[in-house]
């Protein structure tokens, strides 16, 4: 009789969608685990005779679906102490009074504790794996992330330049801004067991010297990792660049100037890009974020559909909680499909109920996103040899019942409430609704108390709405 | 000693936003409720003092929110069981190939197991009171309501005429339409303790004689009851109401033209406006039912910013499972607040992140609705005298916490899984995430079984997306 090994785990009877290059989807499914791989992967009865003998745990999970993990490729960790300091307030208000202030007068303290509270939410919403948009204190972030046992690439946000910058950021020179990163690579680049990569930040093109942009670039290339940068928020932007930059259009056309489009150049938002630009995003192999919840507030309407069928990768994220209020990847399949939709009736007349499709949102959300962030070898897809980085999900409830279409179900009615179990790295990291590695409840209790503080001390008032008595 | 009354609930210490013409909300509230009505409301401590001896039951909040139920203006309940028929379709697709055999096919026991699964997914969302927007078998979505303990306004879908009708309903005269739905008033209207009414409905305005659309004019008056009418969903509609019956420009120029414009109107979606139609709709009182998520996938933006201005009352609906996925009131505020603030780039160049404001889309959800299903006199804000329709969030968990801006968190931030209990008419129908008068899990059961052979009977066939092995 074969002994029975604590590192093999077997879940069988689930409806798997493998996202992998056949979009290959069980009835049926089984997969198995051992340590951080999955192993096995195939018709249930097919595994389960071959591998309950040797798996310790065995979970039967009664017909629910199995899908990797989602990710999420542009999420402020650090901005999840601020969700709701500056709802429904114009750009300078929300820049000027609220966030600069916010993000300057953060400690490392409150950094830690944001992600932490970020990242239960990220793990409710089924995602594995992550791509920070830039905060101050990486080291931080980085210790949130070992501990909730999730997977990240981590970037400071970096800028050398700039009109109106807090105090403490506007002393900030090339060489600090480059060093600092080297420093934070050196220090926590695949660590974690091997989860944590860091890249390197732009936070964006009004902020950054050319010297900062092209040594970004260089030392992108020289350290073979990723460059996370925000691109043609708004029209303003492209504007500034046009006069002060000498380009025909906006940032993109500089970024292909200056040899900054490449295959590990992460893009995000990437809303304000005409024809030409897409064109050049398209040969370069440039990846983009596209965060549908902030761009409605904040930006406009991106040409996702434009940049799809030119080939591009496109991915999806949140963006932080002050331009979005939910950090849920599922909510955003939602809204990327159905702004996606409605936004053609500005080219057609009618809304296309057919432009993305449920099944090229799931691509953005598993596949798109392991790839965005350079990572997808490993993740992204349920496949043999791949990390198991995986989410079950119960589409028995109220809110997914009856399924007649299982991958439109998980792209519209699904809830992230309907995500169950999380798996990173082949370890449980929430486990019937419950986050296993840090305590949700005092992480909520530290976060209510270090975000009132915060917000006193960088003297952020929000406005009351109604007649408080 | 005073006698306590089992008919006497204490709620206290909770903070409640009132939505009453002030805009009340009380950090530390309490509310009384007597049988169905609210009969105290105010400071927690005085309002505690005086009637804790009184009540018999009495709830400590512990800060939780107190709101108004939220009122969904426009909801298929019949089309739950259709949930994911008829995703990424094209319109003509949507209509003839799955909505009319399903709705053609349905049996009353199907309508009712449908109006159940809808219902519980509307009390987990949080409304109290919808109204329907059309379906075939009224005293069935009766039933259920009765027995769910919502409240609503219910309408016959009614068409007697059009193109390409399923066999079933293509000789329905107008003396059927308008004979039927009289006796479904005689039947039910101010049944189920008052919380049901019957309204006339019209399905749109292509499946509607001259003859039909006048005498439904008349008998509303008539009877004192409402209309409710799918009106200029997309610009084709608008074309054949111009070619056919002689108007400058769409329905609501028709609809102004016959004397159907009143303050009895429920127009929804009202997506193909132009400003000469927002002048009438707006002097003739006509409520509009704002459908976010159907209108992005299927029919437009509506002109919502302008509407508001022009002092239309707008309010929310979720339509029906086919269009949305998310039968869920609180998504659809969520929704849209982002596609409105997203919408002005196409005026303005830029989004308007002010644009309807959280206050305004709390309005929209709770008091516009209750204007538009013409029951403000009774619900749609908490105020002594008004029935007891509210519900109870709990705002601290990793959804919305931390919340600096309760009014904004409550729009922006806060999922229907907040919502943990739900009051109608003075009785709870949902208790901490229990929905109380039916059982949950049997009518999922149902639906599965009962849709799946609706789906087989009506031969309604769902393309495979993926290689489903």
């Amino acid at each position: 009789m074969e002994t029975k090994s604590s590192s093999v785990t077997l879940l069988h009877n689930a409806l798997i969608v493998t996202m992998d290059s056949e979009t290959r989807v069980f009835y049926n499914g089984a997969i198995v685990v051992e340590k951080d791989r999955i192993i096995a992967l195939g018709q249930s009865h097919n595994i389960f005779n071959q591998f309950a003998p040797l798996a310790q745990n065995v979970f039967d999970l009664h017909g629910q679906i199995l899908l990797p993990g989602f990710i999420n490729t542009h999420v402020h960790t650090s901005q999840q102490l601020g969700r709701g300091i500056a709802d429904d307030v114009d750009l300078m208000t929300w820049l000027h009074e609220r966030i600069w202030p916010y993000e300057s007068n953060m400690t490392e303290e409150d950094s830690y504790i944001s992600t932490l509270l970020c990242g239960i939410e990220l793990i409710h919403s089924g995602v594995t794996c992550f791509a920070e948009a830039g905060g101050q204190h990486v080291s931080e972030m980085a210790r949130a992330v070992e501990l909730l046992g999730l997977r990240a690439c981590l970037v400071q946000s970096t800028m050398d330049s700039g009109q109106g910058l807090p105090p403490s950021w506007a002393d900030r020179t090339t060489d600090d801004c480059i060093q600092s990163q080297k420093e934070l690579y050196e220090k926590h680049h695949d660590t974690a067991d091997g989860r944590i990569r860091i890249w390197l930040g732009i936070r964006q093109i009004m902020n950054a010297t050319d010297r900062l942009l092209l040594e970004t670039r260089d030392v992108a290339k020289e350290l073979k990792t990723g460059i996370h940068m925000h691109v043609a928020e708004i029209s303003y932007e492209n504007q500034v660049v046009k006069d002060t930059r000498k380009v025909d259009y906006g940032t993109v056309s500089y970024l292909e100037k200056i040899d900054l489009l490449n295959g590990n150049l992460l893009a995000a938002h990437t809303v304000w890009v005409n024809d030409t630009e897409i064109g050049f995003l398209s040969r370069a192999g440039v990846k983009v974020s596209h965060c549908p919840a902030s761009a409605m507030r904040m930006l406009g309407f991106a040409p996702i559909k434009e940049m799809l069928d030119a080939g591009i990768c496109v991915s999806l994220g949140t963006d932080g909680a002050p331009s979005n209020n939910r950090m849920s990847i599922v909510d955003d399949m939602y809204l990327a499909s159905l702004i996606n939709k409605g936004r053609e009736v500005y080219k057609l007349g009618t809304t296309d109920p057919t432009a993305l499709p449920a099944e090229t949102i799931l691509k953005m959300a598993t596949i798109n996103g392991a790839k965005t962030v350079l990572w997808e070898n490993e993740i992204g897809s349920l496949e043999i040899g791949k990390k198991a980085d995986m989410i079950i999900i119960n589409p028995f409830s109220w809110s997914m019942a009856p399924v007649h279409d299982c991958i439109s179900s998980l792209v519209y009615s699904m809830r992230s409430e309907n995500i169950v179990s999380v798996m990173c790295n082949g370890q449980w990291i929430m486990k019937d609704g419950k986050i296993l590695n840090v305590n949700e409840g005092e992480v909520i209790s530290m976060a209510r108390k270090a975000s009132s503080e915060l917000l006193k001390r960088a003297g952020i008032r929000i406005p009351k709405r109604m007649n408080m008595i």
